[in-house]
């Protein structure tokens, strides 16, 4: 089977509702992607969380030197706690990675972060990452995102520098130039959290990585494991459950191609447009599988679906207790609608919703952020997906007009033997990762 | 005082002669900067070492992703040494991090790295360090020093991205993955080698870093340190040659101001022409000192001048034993005409002699190395500098069009609190420093 045709966004969280991160990984441009749902107000407080909104004149590219004509700035935004009970100069600074999203949104879903701030009379800061949220150079997302020369400077490094320029600024205005700074991160903000600690340790005294897949590159860790992991997470709840999920890629592809198939197919998933292709909604399908394992918690969450405690047992549930002679598909769909319609409000789905398009984090998958994905039918429940670089960076070429570089993060961050690395060089970095989260392979 | 008009070439060396590194260090621009004297013939082999001259395809800007019509690449110099015995995959590298100047010339003075490396058996590779020697971006050297726009990737961060991304190459080409990398440079090389270590842990076990002087940026070091080091080493050998020399600056001005003081300076220091002013004849003897105080060996030495063992212990002598009522300036050029004459070839001085003119050491002066030197007359012999930041930057965008970062070294690679960094991080580099070496005070 080939690869979905469209990108999937899936979704993940920490172990801890009140830290909830996300990323977008599609299955051909794999690696996290925030999906901002809230978007800061105008007041100054998320989440129940309060907070001040500031802006840092922020240097585009920190690695050369254009002349003075040609120096490009932007406005970097960064949240700093209100909740008061911060030591003061030489307490300590939690500062949050932002990652590919508003990071107000971020803010609202690290309850870690403030609640463990008070305890050690912390301050909290937030920073947004560049080209997110409002964080745009060149003064507007659209020209920000124009093409190729403008999202140039699009990168983990860039992002890491602007970090560390921040904080080296807010510590020098604050004289807190003694201040211990704890880093926080999720998903692709927990790789930036732990690459910063490692890049740069005088700025740092450590980094609480969550679900940081920093191993995802290349062939570190087996291209199978995210899919085989997912699978596992279904699995282990309802033998009979992963396999109809199996078996049912088959008879998609079957309905697909018998005359009016699609429309039949359509009708059972209650969509609201009959698809032109089994593909979109095997996309569709994917995607909820994904994400459900990923917010897979033991109490009900409202991260990015209202869902119930424990919600792939829930999920299971629906496909195995279906009256006999239920069809397949008949059974995913009752399934999936745990995910994609749990409140029962929903009337009909537009596979479709694309909030992003070509957004950030497609970018970043086409230059740095490659992320071999692939699904073999021996452990997993998914249809057997190959990774064809070449067709990857076709891809890339003709969708943004870049080349990725698929070894650059191991060469600039490492990762092969990177226990041994962090054994003998890195220290205080704690990566978390919850067993049932599919990142947990990478990170 | 003014600070001296004229740049400075200022140029030191490991204590060990095998080990010779040279660095150009004005007291306006101050630095380290490689004076190549020779050149590597079109043979493969400098200074009785043999070696294979290679090229690498090399990324200009690592850290941006410009779209595929815009990438910009150049042939990056590395010598691979043919001496034979490596122990083959999984044997040792000794890598020498390219400074400012021709590699040929840094690999012909380095025998410390030769000499070892049969010991352990290992594999010598000296790289070439963008925009200097061979290792051109735009092809020639008028192009890449054409201007800001065309310099504006010659920056150490890049420099390093370019011995990751060769190193990462070379060890997959020769399938030695699993070989340590010992890292060796001197001067701003030493400064390379030593932040590689930090920011590259995953690339290499170790460096030895020769005369580094990473400290010498902002306020870490007292701005005065390098000339009072330079002071002291004359002011060991003998007081009276110290305080002739410290006079003597008064006396040039004073000199320099009657009627035909300029004509008669000349002839007392053997000029060819007749200086316009006293300011670079201050500078010639400024160089002298800081030169002496970094090639100050207990052996003869061949490096940037013929030179006698001990040499400022030579100058001291034959400024000191001028008999009675020598003028204190026929005294100093007694002196320096150790340095600048030792063979005693030389009819007349030329002043003028600047081989680089604003060449990359410059324009890195301009950019990220600011280095504040200055003289204080409480411990210097030399005449009170002060550092004017404000003229430094105008100046830097004069000649350059370019506007230097004062702190982004600092913010980069870190020199606040250093101890307490590498302790709890970085581990294994071997910070070495004659303390005679006035560059010991910033390393």
């Amino acid at each position: 089977m080939h690869p979905p045709r469209r990108l999937l966004l899936l979704l993940f969280l920490g172990l801890l509702p009140a830290v909830a991160w996300a990323l977008l990984a599609p299955p051909r441009f794999p690696g996290p992607h925030a999906r901002p749902r809230r978007r800061a107000g105008t007041g100054d407080g998320v989440g129940g969380y309060e907070f001040e909104t500031r802006y840092f004149r922020q240097r585009l590219d920190h690695f050369s030197f254009p002349g003075v004509g040609d120096e490009e700035f932007f406005q970097q935004r960064y949240l700093v706690g209100r909740a008061g009970g911060w030591a003061g100069p030489g307490g300590p600074i939690f500062f949050y990675c932002g990652n590919e999203g508003d990071i107000a949104w971020f803010a609202a879903n690290s309850g870690l972060v403030w609640e463990a701030a008070p305890r050690f009379a912390a301050l909290v800061v937030f920073a947004e990452h560049r080209y997110y949220g409002e964080s745009m150079p060149f003064g507007t997302k659209d020209k920000a995102y124009n093409n190729s020369r403008s999202l140039a400077y699009l990168t983990a490094e860039q992002a890491l520098a602007d970090y560390a320029v921040l904080l080296t600024d807010l510590k020098r205005n604050l004289s807190a130039q003694g201040s211990p700074v704890v880093l926080f991160g999720g998903s692709y903000g927990g790789m930036l959290a732990a690459w910063m600690r490692l890049k740069y340790p005088h700025i740092s005294v450590g980094a609480l990585a969550s679900s940081a897949p920093i191993l995802q590159f290349e062939d570190i860790v087996p291209h199978t494991i995210f899919y085989d992991l997912v699978s596992n997470d279904f699995k282990r709840e309802s033998l009979s459950c992963f396999q109809t999920i199996k078996d049912s890629w088959n008879e998609l592809d079957e309905q697909g191609n018998v005359q009016d198939g699609l429309l039949k197919l359509s009708k059972t998933f209650h969509l609201c447009q009959t698809v032109k292709t089994t593909g979109a909604l095997s996309d569709w399908l994917n995607s909820a599988y994904s994400y459900l394992a990923m917010v897979d918690y033991p109490m009900s969450s409202d991260f990015l679906m209202p869902l119930p405690a424990s919600p792939i047992k829930e999920v299971c549930r629906n496909i195995d207790k279906q009256p006999e002679g239920t069809s397949t598909l008949e059974r995913i769909y009752a399934g999936v609608n745990i995910y994609y319609n749990y409140t029962g409000t929903v009337e009909c789905f537009d596979l479709d919703d694309d909030p992003h398009g070509m957004g950030g984090w497609d970018w970043q998958a086409c230059t740095e952020m490659v992320m071999p994905m692939t699904s073999s039918e021996d452990l997993s429940m998914f249809p057997r997906y190959e990774f064809d670089y070449a067709l990857y960076d076709d891809d890339c070429v003709k969708n943004f007009g870049v080349r990725p570089r698929p070894r650059w993060i191991s060469t600039e961050f490492g990762g092969h033997n990177i226990s041994s690395v962090l054994e003998k060089f890195g220290s205080n970095i704690i990566f978390f990762n919850g067993l049932l989260d599919p990142w947990s392979g990478g990170g």
